[in-house]
């Protein structure tokens, strides 16, 4: 038993979807994964917008930080006295950035951060614009760190856990939001079983998550979404563990399409449910989860795996990618602020209202 | 509004998965639908098994009937002086076939009855096979269309109802348990709205059932099975209704994974279950769903689709292809003998006890 033994963070590093070359933004192409490894290199911000579109890049804390490095590409052709002037030339870009997923806030939250950054910047604006970006991704490496510590301390000795899509270093600057609760509930030997979700349509878990953490030498064991309730009933997970793409102000936590229906099943069932994201995902500004737009996709994403079509021509599909888990079935909020019991309107504003 | 208008069973009538040419068992080869018709022809018992255990026909009532003209294949190199001597001989080739898969609990059914035609026969056991197998096909047939008037009944006109994996024709004599309360709902203009889960990991619904609706000018909406509770939550759906391979003395029932929590999610949101199974379904003899094996295919089936592999070389998964919906979680239990509602280990032994 090591449950008070520091992590080996560097044990963990070898995954990194994002990297800033100095003059370009290479993206490891995520549709690829498992058996290509592959990068896509991005010279402007428009390609960075069309990654974050196509899923090359995913995850809502690392479309946050590929938006981020979106705007250091821009401001490439960009001429101006100071960033205010700045920020009027870079306005069409980052509006493009910020339309390419509609879900999670990250995104929104991260080009908020870099205007901000232009606002009080003078002639050394581009620099101040790349010093902000490494930020973003520096802080969100130490944010999932830190998270990793507080929720695998909630957990339980032996237990065992089931997450949903990929919350990895692939979603991230690296270690993990859930993904690193697990790694983390691992490493002090918290956690004895791992299960993930395939994650249809995309099968995030089942292309990403599971891979990573064959990467870290985790053995996790893959189910079918729709096993999971009748995993939880042979009493062998203890916690699901997600991420998300946004909090609301009471609680109510858009992520992954199946969320909502393993945290119904979880509360069923007597498992605990926990969140694991960065602040910049909480959504003070929305309410309730039923203001939260949900991504639809394109309704081919359900008909075939890999380019094998496995449905009949001329057949329709519903393919929402997101739904809302209510506050009220999520046991533990986890940011790198602190663990939110039971998130109500009153908790959430106890811990982010201004 | 037609609510009373009889059904034209002509109109679906044009899949058959099981025909019997009079020396051969011919069956669609559910694994390659939708895309490729093809049917295997099955000379003898053991291929007849074959074909239950690869799948290559499937369904509760489907594999129940197979394996009956799997019967009347093997009673061909057996002489015997009477249906005693006969069940004898046939002893081993009967129990092939009941081991071809263990959950449903209609393959044994099926065999149960053929060993009895053979009980009261004399030189012409031959004959009574056949006849009984052709029987078994014809009730299940009857059955079906029956169980759909009395299931359509318990649904309000312009209701919305979601399926998983399939249960129609294909997995029957013809018309369905689920899909044919289905067809009949929308017949008498109950059913407004189809929504058919993509039942991992084989596919049923995508690949079979809307298919299958598509066949009969049905529009069903496809989705994954992880976004049912968001569904459930829109309020598009009114009903669930599945069907059975096992009902225990309790009510508790065994269907394809996934169904189970369907049943949760549909009780958490005020939506009804209606379980369609014949009669032949039932298990008495089994108090409680605990008591059922549940069938373990090959984790490999969660590896990929169509022959296309998603996931990385290495990986353990964990692949029950059924599991046990409680009976307190069941609204309707529809068999052709009548509807049971909140079924109970009471409501059952009053309709099938004794």
């Amino acid at each position: 038993m090591n449950a008070n033994h520091a992590i080996d963070y560097a044990r963990y590093d070898h995954i990194r979807p994002i990297r800033w070359t100095g003059d370009a933004l290479e993206l490891l192409d995520q549709r690829k994964l498992p058996f290509v490894v592959e990068h896509v290199l991005c010279r402007d911000s428009d390609a960075v917008a069309e990654a974050i579109h196509a899923l090359t890049v995913r995850g809502a804390p690392a479309i946050g930080i590929a938006a981020a490095w979106g705007v250091v590409l821009a401001a490439r052709g960009i001429e101006a006295d100071d960033g205010a002037a700045a920020s009027r030339a870079l306005a069409p870009a980052m509006a493009r950035l910020n339309a390419a997923r509609p879900t999670a806030v990250n995104l929104a939250w991260a080009l908020a951060r870099m205007r901000r950054a232009l606002a009080g910047a003078g002639s050394d604006w581009k620099q101040a614009l790349a010093l902000e970006a490494q930020a973003i991704a520096d802080e969100d490496l130490a944010a999932n760190r830190h998270m990793g510590a507080l929720g695998a301390g909630l957990i339980a000795p032996g237990s065992g856990v089931l997450t949903h899509c990929n919350t990895g270093s692939l979603a991230t600057a690296g270690f993990g939001t859930a993904l690193g609760v697990i790694r983390a509930g691992i490493a002090q030997a918290r956690i004895a079983r791992v299960f993930a979700g395939e994650t249809r349509p995309w099968l995030q878990g089942a292309r990403l998550t599971v891979w990573e953490l064959q990467q870290d030498g985790i053995d996790a064991t893959l189910v079918a979404d729709s096993a999971a309730s009748h995993l939880m009933k042979t009493g062998a997970v203890q916690w699901v563990i997600v991420g998300a793409d946004r909090i609301c102000a009471n609680g109510d936590t858009a992520n992954k399409i199946g969320t909502y229906q393993l945290a119904i099943a979880a509360r069923h069932h007597g498992v605990k449910f926990m969140v694991v994201a960065p602040s910049s995902t909480v959504d003070m500004g929305t309410a309730h989860g039923d203001e939260i737009e949900i991504e639809q996709r394109d309704p081919g994403e359900l008909f075939g795996v890999g380019g094998v079509r496995t449905v009949a021509e001329g057949i329709q599909a519903w393919n929402p990618v997101f739904d809302v888990t209510p506050g009220s079935l999520i046991d533990a909020i986890v940011t790198e602020k602190g663990v939110i019991l039971n998130p109500d309107a009153g908790a959430m504003q106890a811990a982010f209202g201004g």
